[in-house]
């Protein structure tokens, strides 16, 4: 059963389940749906690179199991705005036509995001709002209002005859939500009473015992921080933290002041979320940030990009005092409103230690409640599982380590183990008379994008920058007699990241001198000879192994 | 007062404190106390590279500060035996001769590194012991106990006719440590009745609220590990992390269980351990690695380092399948009894994972108490002020965002703003008639230490690095003729950790013409002129700046 459909893709009657990101090492969240020969794709996020991805911008999911299909995909469901569920939108598209279904904040991002590689146009968008029920190709799919760091997300309730999947996407349980629009708990009772053959929920927070607390904490801390700012507030987040932006606007309307919004990306996602009235702002609240810096400290807060420490943020050059018109003062009250991404809490450390050092008074989220998770913790995802009562369940959104505990949790509340499928992406899963069983692995990989490439980077390349970033780089330059066939002069060495020169210039007298005895020496492929003795001599010298280049000429 | 205290290092009557290391970025902790022209130096730290160091094994103090000053140093005391209060040992000892004052378990884990550097001979120790007083120099040190993560660390009452400063040393007050040897109250107070003009108190954990739980809380978390445990259990620490050797020894006495420690340095220090008796094992207890792994897996567990993931660790090696002899298997269960250094979470989190894929369980400290940390929380570093009741408080051990925290804390207490100084390494503070004021700043840098090699790896090369990393790098060679001034052909290319060869051979065919042309026109440099059309060319087509090197032959 099992083998006979890894071939044949179309089984009447199936419902594949085929994760090609955001489970595992992949953090880009992409599901596949897959029933009757027809897809639906949901969400198409990308994933920043870790730490030993060099010179890796972000990392999109391999999706050439969907170029295969082009023509089979009826539909693509965006659940909420954030990167990791949007981000590679643009390259989805650039290989597959289909609607885009949407809450309007969500699509108002992803035209921001599209207009800026000029796809706005190649786009088709089916606005849809919480509550709503839509057909695309076998699936009937309800769109409920879920509760997280940003406005109008949605979880998915997604029936076919197979069954019916609940997809919670990224969500939380907040009592008190920034917009007072809590998650949508009839909807879910709804689908048990419906009878739910699988849940698919957040994992995030599987480790997290207990229940995230209300992004109204936060307001509380903010009042704290505006009570006691002397002079300028500066509040740094996620530039798609749109219900932060609104917390930050109350408190600055509270104490009268001033708000103004630094960073490209935050100016344009706070216009469209206003614009679409989901951020609310007195008229009057907004100035620009030239603006800003020339009142009064005390009147004024700006908000900007950089809660992870990246470098080329404005926090980032903020912290290190290279930013063109803006710089920390004495006095200056600076909020880290997020929490470090993994992966990130030593830029995200040193740039505080920087800031404090410029004499700002900074504030993050281990010492004051200025920032809390938009993901359910455990008693959450208890609650998730109550309401909804699924036969079978698979985590989602996280990695293993999350899964795992997910799963744990889910077997702790009644589910049997073999109902539950800890599975990572490419792994997919069929339904079939209402039995759940593992299905065909999908070859995926990582698709690395670099600049302006995407894919070009292989683990080839990622390997030799490995090499470099740890040894560096020597070039050797020998010119051989054509006649004599001996070198005709001390050859030419160069050499990028391996040691400082000045204190190593004994290393390199010797190293020349070995360069042209083996080239003297040599008879058979001198190219090959030299590079060992280079590789051998540096190694017996300084235990490092440099890329080594040897160029001989002939003359 | 403060110019001339600068230009002047032998003040009399003067106490100063020179922070080398430990204070801000350099974590290796390391602290000079210098009166009456004589200097007792405070352990000799090292610091394990961030991310973005790349190639760096390790960074230690400058200590250039004291290699001018040889002949005044009295004496070397190390508060106990960790990595980041010993680490530098072997490159202070090549440059200075002075005793070195360490409990028994200390000097032990200290004579172990240095044999392995072949500088056993070299190191002159005093061996003292908690509640022992000895005079170096004008200095006379009390030495008391105090509980941390190892036994035998002690803190220090340095006493001079400057007046009594405490040195915490890294310490927590556990009530029920491992070795039921609590941190001197006794002796706190004695300091108190004294009068303590400065103290100067470890702040790592400055940012936690209440109290540190008891080691003894491990004991519970290792109980239930135990008692589930089916197959072989295999526990993940610091090799110098000795009171949780202990632990696991206690825990499989309890269960029957045989143990075993893997990997040299772990072998090492436990062998030193259980040798000054700090370690008590049953004699049929412990079993060679081999022995292990012959055995029935429900009758052994085995101790190994890597609980930070390190790749070429154990526990790395387990997580990749590539140790030698050993090899994770279903059933097996997994503790990582450690907490990531920052840093390191992104490696860790991935060798859980890992491990969790290769069918084992795992358990690390976010879902089990299996590790507590070994530092004071804010209202132990409360109760230590209250005990010495310091006119002056310097905050010590941590970055400076937790030197900032403590700081807060001290001032909340009472101490005056004024009385508490937040100093980075490099920045003295000078007491004198009783009073505190900040001294000359001392030119600091990182060293870092690559393989064989001490400070030969400088900023520049670390840029150079860099680029490598992020961009590869491109060669060019290229032959021109001596008579026309022309290229003889076509140039040759050749790249690495640029971008995958096969799809770019367009870029590469356009490349080669660019150069040729370049080159042919050139009338002036022609290098400089390549240089740039081939940057240009490059970023052009690719978005991506990679080290370009050209070479040119006249032929």
């Amino acid at each position: 059963m099992n083998k006979q459909s890894n071939n044949n893709n179309s089984q009447k009657g199936v419902l594949k389940i085929i994760p090609l990101g955001g489970l595992g090492e992949v953090g880009a969240n992409m599901m596949l749906y897959e029933y009757d020969d027809q897809i639906l794709v949901v969400d198409t996020g990308l994933m920043f690179p870790e730490n030993d991805m060099l010179g890796i911008d972000y990392i999109i999911p391999d999706i050439s199991y969907l170029i295969a299909r082009k023509s089979k995909v009826k539909g693509i469901v965006i659940t909420h705005g954030h990167e990791d569920h949007t981000g590679a939108i643009r390259h989805v598209l650039e290989e597959i036509q289909a609607p885009i279904y949407a809450t309007p904040l969500t699509r108002g991002l992803l035209e921001v995001k599209l207009a800026k590689n000029g796809m706005a146009a190649k786009a088709k968008f089916e606005t849809i709002h919480a509550g709503d029920s839509r057909k695309i190709g076998p699936f009937t799919v309800d769109f409920f209002h879920v509760c997280h760091s940003i406005p109008d997300a949605v979880g998915l309730g997604i029936d076919s005859p197979a069954g019916l999947v609940v997809h919670t996407g990224d969500y939380k349980f907040d009592h008190t939500p920034v917009d007072s629009w809590p998650t949508d708990y009839a909807k879910l009772a709804e689908f048990q009473r419906r009878g739910v053959m699988a849940l698919l929920a957040d994992s995030t927070n599987a480790e997290r015992p207990g229940w995230t607390p209300s992004e109204r904490v936060i307001d509380d801390g903010f009042d704290k921080v505006f009570r006691e700012a002397k002079g300028r507030v500066v509040v740094a987040s996620f530039a798609s933290l749109i219900s932060r932006m609104q917390q930050v606007a109350n408190a600055a309307s509270r104490y009268g002041r001033k708000m103004a919004f630094a960073g490209t990306s935050m100016v344009d996602n706070a216009k469209i979320a206003t614009k679409l009235n989901y951020l609310k702002l007195k008229d009057d609240l907004i100035i620009s940030l030239e603006e800003a810096l020339n009142m009064k400290d005390s009147n004024v807060v700006i908000m900007c990009t950089g809660s992870q420490g990246e470098p080329t943020s404005i926090l980032g050059r903020l912290s290190m005092g290279s930013h063109r018109i803006f710089d920390v003062k004495e006095g200056d009250t600076i909020v880290l409103s997020a929490h470090p991404i993994p992966g990130n809490e030593e830029s995200v450390s040193r740039t505080i230690n920087r800031l404090l050092a410029r004499g700002a008074n900074v504030i993050y989220d281990s010492i004051a409640p200025v920032h809390v998770s938009g993901h359910a913790s455990q008693e959450e995802m208890k609650l998730m599982m109550h309401l909804t009562q699924p036969d079978y369940f698979i985590p989602i959104h996280g990695e293993l380590r999350q899964l795992k505990q997910h799963a744990k949790i889910a077997h702790q509340l009644g589910i049997p183990e073999e109902n539950i499928s800890v599975i990572l992406n490419g792994q997919s899963v069929e339904f079939s008379n209402g039995k759940m069983r593992k299905g065909a692995k999908i070859p995926v990989s990582y698709i690395y994008v670099d600049g302006s490439g995407v894919g070009d980077v292989s683990q080839d390349v990622m390997h030799d920058r490995e090499i470099l970033s740890q040894e560096g780089v020597m070039v050797v330059n020998i010119i051989m007699d054509k006649n004599t066939g001996k070198p005709m002069k001390m050859p030419e060495i160069i050499s990028r990241g391996f040691i400082t020169m000045d204190n190593t210039d004994d290393i390199f007298n010797g190293l020349r001198a070995r360069v042209f005895d083996t080239a003297a020496k040599a008879n058979g492929n001198i190219q090959k000879d030299v590079e060992q003795a280079v590789g051998n001599y540096l190694y017996s010298e300084t235990h490092r192994r440099p890329m080594v280049f040897v160029n001989i000429v002939r003359n």
